[in-house]
């Protein structure tokens, strides 16, 4: 027989307070005084009892949330994705919850642990490098997780959506090379972001397979439009026969920066410098010089890795097997004014 | 005396489960098959045992977590809100989580609610209409709330950071009728947004001091690029003496879609048609024609936004007495080709 669930009245009787008091003890115990919290604490110890919040959701089995982690909300791409998810929440009743890691692992793991207190049904996150402390916290609370726009070795099987990048970056550098430049610069950082990496390999490989062509690496501390117009700075401070003639940017902010740095040093996009960028977000196309990009689909990675998430979550409420997956797509390029002229 | 708090070892034993299962209990209860959870849940209840968590949010007063809850976080203004709340929040060792209402009162709703539900500190809004049922449910559950970007009427006192809207449509128009203009279009929607209303109102007062110029209402199911380009389509299709000869939108990413739409339709940007925005977003300098726009203090009206929610979550934690205050800052308008040309 389950004895009767103590209530809250039985509570304030114990504690010879106020209903009040036991509700803001629980809700908001910051504005009661400590011995009064002192009082009530031990009532609700010694009548054992649950409260609500947490009784509905051990009735319900779990609460609406979805955590979204993402590397940078400043970044279009990423509210792309959040987009795609928060559509197939929608669509279940669930709702997306963002935290912004601004690319710093420790916000990043902070974010993931808040989550976990949250107690969210899952988690989707997008990483930012190379700790992956936090796939550990997720995996002692038991919150099923898809990672995003990557898939992280060395921690065992996990569900992912991701972009072929390695692909994408050959794109983007063939792309310049049948236009005929040869001195072609990738600019992008920090290499610690597999992102950055995979297409630097893939522009790499690019360039390798083409006799008398080589690759410049000019290396940013973020994928932020500033950082784009820092690099702009330097490649306008080479003299003519040293610049590069094209630009590969590990992103379309980035992209951007260089653009806007060109149009300050007046260097004309593409005659001077051509520059291809990276995600196509809705900006590239309306850039003063409309922008060539590789293309990812954003919404869809959103949509696909809620799709993963929620299924997983179905498995383990229903206690059936989970088999992790992951979800590879393929970028395309696309071609406009800032290496194809008008 | 308080009596010793039963451990997660006391339930096991007297539910006679592992302790793992106590764990799953109340980790992720949909995975212990309904009996046993029952079972737990009795000895919970009649052992008196408070969760770890709870106890850890009993003691500390709260969690680190503020919600921020935004119109549309595809819109690079609201990002830049967001930035400025994680700089204060961060500062003090707080975490913000975002929502989205995708300009939806429903979903709106339903993050507060969530919100609420996950006992966060204090809620920063940025409200999508009329519909202010929200408030209700904060003040009801006791959650501090800074309302960003409006001043909601008819619901008692709040801390609220604004704009003046107002003045920033005077601002507009002004400028487009000192250039010569005339014949103006209002591009935005829908009206039942507070800073719609604002920015049409102060658009108007300026028109009406100016004899002989006319203001044309173009109205928007929502303030997205997309309608922007339909906006475009309109005023394409009418006749060169009737067509405005200056357009003023709502917000930035309405400007870049009337924008684009021109660009398609061969109309030239400032000479056929001059084009005015709203927020200055990093991408408007950056458009094909850069845009003239009314800055709003973005990331300064997340900070100030945050500063006042967090002074009032320390004074109801202190007990002491919070008066709300309302901050508004006054919008400039920065000048660019798309109305001054080149």
């Amino acid at each position: 027989m389950v004895p009767r669930r103590p209530s809250i009245s039985d509570v304030a009787a114990l504690a010879g307070v106020s209903l009040g008091t036991v509700s803001n003890v629980l809700n908001r115990p910051h504005v009661v005084a400590a011995s009064t919290r002192s009082k009530v604490e031990a009532a609700i110890s010694s009548l054992g009892f649950v409260r609500n919040e947490t009784a509905r959701q051990l009735s319900s089995g779990h609460n609406r949330a979805i955590g979204l982690v993402v590397l940078d909300i400043g970044n279009p791409f990423f509210t792309d994705v959040a987009r795609g998810a928060q559509e197939v929440a929608q669509d279940r009743g669930a709702v997306v919850l963002m935290a912004d890691s601004r690319a710093d692992e420790r916000t990043e793991r902070a974010n993931v642990e808040l989550f976990t207190q949250q107690r969210v049904q899952g988690v989707l996150i997008a990483p930012s490098g190379g700790d992956t402390a936090w796939v550990a916290d997720l995996r002692r609370a038991g919150t099923p997780f898809v990672v995003i726009d990557r898939v992280v070795s060395g921690v065992g099987e996990h569900c992912a959506v991701s972009v072929d990048d390695r692909t994408g970056g050959e794109l983007a550098v063939a792309h310049l090379l049948q236009l005929g430049h040869r001195r072609i610069a990738f600019v992008g950082g920090p290499s610690t972001l597999a992102q950055v990496a995979d297409r630097r390999v893939g522009a790499e490989a690019a360039v390798e397979r083409e006799a008398g062509a080589s690759l410049l690496a000019l290396s940013t501390g973020a994928l932020t439009v500033d950082e784009g117009r820092r690099a702009a700075d330097t490649l306008a401070a080479l003299g003519d026969g040293e610049r590069p003639t094209a630009v590969f940017a590990a992103n379309d902010l980035v992209a951007l920066g260089v653009l806007q740095g060109c149009v300050r040093h007046g260097l004309r996009v593409p005659a001077d410098l051509a520059i291809v960028g990276y995600d196509d977000i809705d900006f590239a196309a309306a850039a003063a010089v409309p922008l060539s990009s590789v293309r990812q689909p954003r919404q869809e990675l959103g949509r696909t890795g809620t799709e993963l998430l929620l299924a997983e979550i179905a498995a383990q409420r229903d206690g059936v097997e989970h088999v992790h997956r992951t979800e590879r797509f393929t970028p395309e390029l696309v071609a406009r004014a800032s290496t194809v002229g008008h």
